[in-house]
């Protein structure tokens, strides 16, 4: 095992380090690097075949053992530091007793990196969703979905904020994702072959009514605004969750998770997926 | 129009009653008062009978004509007060412009008053729902769906906690709610000739493969610990959604849509509903 540093004072400059990464987009751009937090977290980052290049492990919650099992699967070892309560305290959110915090590299996500290998895909695309708890909800359905990839369409801010992180439950290490603007995913989807349906009010048929089988894109917009034009102009078809009751709206990862189960019914009838 | 009553005292023992009914169930509790915020809660709580007793409107959002058309509704005329905005502001969780605040009555929601008018009747019953947030967006799907009736068994709150309020954007005054015990849902159920689905693990099917056309209460748990025996010994059929990825639960309120969407879909096709 590397030699395994030891920081008691909330003054180190890996704290402010921990700290600031997980507060500031700019930092994380910056750098390259992001905050996790959790033990689930972690081996699904060593699963997605994340880089993690630095570990911290509350000295009164984890044994040296445990850590040792945690980065089995890390192709390189990174840098393991153990902290003391407080400092776990200070830079983790959780009042459970996790007691590990880990820096690691972020990915980019390009379109180019996509590769859809199913023959009829379904893939999901969210429109500038704006918080980071609606992106984690949409990356979890996506995993229990298991759906050929998530692409995010003129995105808001980075994947690695630590509360989409916390929302998606660390699906965001392995669910594919891509980031694109709306004109690049368009792009993407066409040249893919994959037929586009927007969740919108107008010109809309019933997602009941609709057939999934072949490649398919669902794609929802912000609670707020909805679709853009450009993803409407280029649409397969509409489609809509007819509202039975007084308001006019469901939250973006409640609609996503709606149609894209009913795309999973229709799939498995038909065994094609 | 009443005599209107101007504060702009954050001293004002109105504005303290406000803020200790936001923050405490033992107050509502002891009072039968609750807080609202927005118009449209103001709305639906008005088309949901209930009585609202003082309606605060900040003097510099919302004019007497406005204030006039929003109790148009009302059968009892509210205590009408004007707030300051600073007062607004200590009282109001939004940073919108709404302007409107409201003390209105609580109910009961005694399972005595829930009146399953439908002949097959689609039931949303959710045991021992934890965050405020969850309740919300259950009763915002069920809103969508318009389900008979969304039951909570052994509540862990009261339903007039701000955030549920919130989350449920005002959909807690319309929707038909019962409260009770496990054992008190089940025998209503149970006299009601209502089958039980409990969302389960074990000795489960597939959701895809079950009849929802007949009389059908969906039954959830919480995420952590999912439904208690009780529940799956008096379950009808346990229902699965197969999870397909990485991590093995959904939000509560996700998994609640898939489930009353399909039945809701199979419905349709029979024209059951």
């Amino acid at each position: 095992m590397n030699e395994v540093k030891k920081i008691s004072s909330l003054q180190n400059p890996l704290v402010k380090k921990v700290l600031l990464l997980k507060d500031k987009a700019r930092e994380r751009k910056k750098s390259g690097l992001f905050v996790l937090e959790g033990r689930r977290e972690l081996q699904l980052a060593i699963k997605g075949d994340y880089e993690v290049s630095t570990l911290l492990s509350c000295e009164t919650l984890v044994s040296e053992a445990e850590v040792r099992v945690l980065i089995d699967g890390l192709k390189r070892r990174p840098q393991l530091v153990t902290i003391s309560k407080e400092v776990y305290q200070k830079i983790a959110y959780r009042e459970t007793t996790e007691g590990i915090v880990a820096l690691a590299k972020s990915k980019l996500h390009t379109l180019e990196d996509v590769v859809l290998e199913n023959k009829n895909p379904l893939v999901l695309v969210a429109e500038a969703p704006e918080k980071p708890g609606n992106i984690g909800a949409l990356l979890r359905t996506a995993d229990a979905a298991n759906v050929d990839a998530v692409l995010i369409a003129n995105p808001k801010g980075d994947l690695y904020n630590p509360n989409t992180i916390r929302s998606s439950i660390g699906c965001v290490f392995t669910t594919t994702i891509g980031l694109g603007s709306t004109s690049e995913i368009i792009a993407f989807l066409k040249s893919n072959g994959v037929g586009i349906f927007c969740a919108a009010l107008t010109a809309s048929k019933n997602y009941t009514d609709i057939d999934f089988n072949a490649s398919t894109a669902i794609v929802v917009g912000t609670e707020a605004t909805g679709l853009s034009q450009e993803w409407l102009q280029h649409s397969t078809q509409n489609i809509i969750i007819p509202m039975r009751g007084e308001i006019d709206s469901m939250n973006v990862s409640v609609s996503a998770a709606i149609l894209v189960f009913e795309a999973l019914r229709q799939r498995e009838l038909k065994g094609s997926k």
